[in-house]
């Protein structure tokens, strides 16, 4: 029982920690619920629970708790029964904000991405992976989810990291953009460079909804797509740059390595491979979502994990390369890395 | 995007609070881990990830992955490579601490509990209220899994509780402990009382462990239990003191207020109706445990929350009473309610 021993250390240990951790996926629901709702596009500047709930066309007692709720984890305050939005709830979560991040629910909070980690998590840890192939099976539709839902995470970091290769000197002609997803670092790349041709590779389902944002974007007749698996498919040779995006960290640093080779063999000369991901310092504990994204990786693929700027150098040795160059990329938790 | 707006704005909103509720479950998946592994007991006084590993028949890098998640959420601590517990981890997360409450992840974690929030939490919200029965269905077995795992949550406030009624003049000689569960409050009631006789109701499968508990508690021949729905089962007349422990939040006011009519009938003279529960403020939105407990409700009951003084009055006189005197119990999350 907490009692004595609580007392005894008065205000040193308390239970909050493992609290706020028992329950917190109640906090993912409420997000979620919040988010599918469209609560906080329908809260605009104020509204009681009666007026929002009929706004939403949901039930006014479950609006109020779901508020309230909300109100208790900083996303909402309340006065006098009316709900405002949190400076930071109006900027990432209201629909009208140029950063809204709400269809990040579709992919982080989808059934599936929630059932390899709360199936059976102690399995995960007793594997050292997940049970299966989970998020890497083939042609997974939850891909389509991540392209639909990511590109508020990623976009910015495709905006830096276009800005960076802007500053390398000779433009790129030809770019493979491996894994695109929602196709942003390509499409910025192409917006950056004018004369640049993207091939942009993912599973099929994926390329419709690049191929959608490339047209969006301006750039669809400089858009190419290879619907495959990366480790399969013919993409050809002459690349000037070859973009990874949010890829490494599904697999362990044999099968990386063995990808960077086949890419090594479709470059042109000069041509630059260059990846996008999370690195965590050395110690693996810091910066928090770096080192925390190896946990991600740990239940959703077999093998997985965030690699530290030491282990990406092994990675690049590996493969036949001499160095990698890392540079973060804020406010975003991404890492450029350049393989030299 | 993130970009410009949160630039323009300098540190003062930050998508942190979005990111950690949408990544929420995470941390319940590795909580839940540990504790299935019992890897805080095995830390000990501390330990690297590969005798961990050993210590728990883990993969080590499953085991060192999860140990830096929860070095990032503040659980243990790193230093060359060694893994050491956070003090609260040691006081509620070490088997060998008397406050252990990781034994709760089995009710609150438990994959029924969890699907009622993640399932559909828009349609939650709504219906305002689960979809069908949900944890009030009969003879559900969550309910063996909440008297497995929630006595460390609720221990303390039924000690509270018996030295609060301790006070009271006059000891109680019949005490109804309704929805007993694992047992608890009844059984310390028990011990302070040594001439009072305890009749828990409760399904019969949780039954078995309140008697279990009231066993290993010495108060076996005082212990008679009830096996059924509260709100049918015949328990007799002359009761002295009633005990509705985390028992109100589940329904709406007026199946409260039956309840307590149909308790107000097997009352003795000057019998009493003591509840304990989670009561908000009138704002409904603090203190955090008892707001944020109605979304509890919302989600796993068809008409439960968490109420207020004001709430707890009115259903006081629905049923006929006079009034409620509630008093907090910290440092609990819970108050005792008394019936008047």
């Amino acid at each position: 029982m907490v009692t004595d021993v609580e007392d005894s250390h008065a205000g040193i240990v308390s239970p909050e920690l493992v609290v706020d951790a028992l329950f917190a996926c109640r906090k993912t629901a409420a997000i979620k619920a919040a988010i599918e709702l469209d609560l906080f596009t329908h809260l605009g500047e104020g509204k009681t629970a009666a007026l929002l709930a009929s706004a939403m066309s949901a039930s006014e007692r479950g609006t109020r708790i779901l508020c309230d709720y909300l109100v208790v984890h900083g996303f909402l305050t309340k006065k006098s029964g009316e709900y405002r939005m949190a400076p930071s709830t109006r900027m990432f979560l209201d629909r009208n904000s140029p950063a809204y991040m709400g269809s990040a629910v579709e992919f982080v909070a989808a059934p599936e991405v929630l059932d390899n980690f709360l199936r059976d998590p102690a399995a995960v840890v007793r594997n050292g992976g997940s049970a299966g192939l989970a998020n890497l099976s083939a042609d997974n539709p939850v891909w389509l989810k991540f392209a639909r839902g990511m590109g508020s995470f990623t976009g910015l970091s495709a905006k830096i990291l276009a800005g960076e290769i802007s500053g390398w000197g000779k433009p790129p002609k030809k770019v493979l953009d491996i894994a695109a997803g929602p196709g942003v670092f390509g499409i910025e790349i192409a917006k950056v460079f004018p004369s640049a041709e993207i091939v942009a590779v993912d599973w099929a389902a994926v390329l419709e909804l690049s191929r959608q944002n490339a047209e969006r974007a301006g750039v669809a007749d400089r858009y190419r797509t290879i619907a495959g698996n990366a480790f399969e498919v013919e993409w050809g040779t002459g690349y000037d740059l070859v973009l990874l995006p949010n890829f490494l960290h599904h697999f362990d640093m044999p099968t990386c390595a063995q990808l960077l080779r086949k890419i090594i063999a479709s470059l042109a000369e000069d041509g630059r491979i260059v990846a996008v991901d999370f690195v965590p310092n050395e110690d693996q504990v810091s910066p928090p979502f770096p080192a925390a994204f190896s946990w991600e990786m740990l239940a959703s693929t077999p093998a997985g994990q965030a690699y530290t700027q030491g282990e990406l150098t092994e990675m690049a040795k590996l493969a036949g390369l001499a160095a990698v160059i890392v540079k973060p990329m804020p406010p975003t938790p991404a890492s450029v890395i350049v393989f030299a």
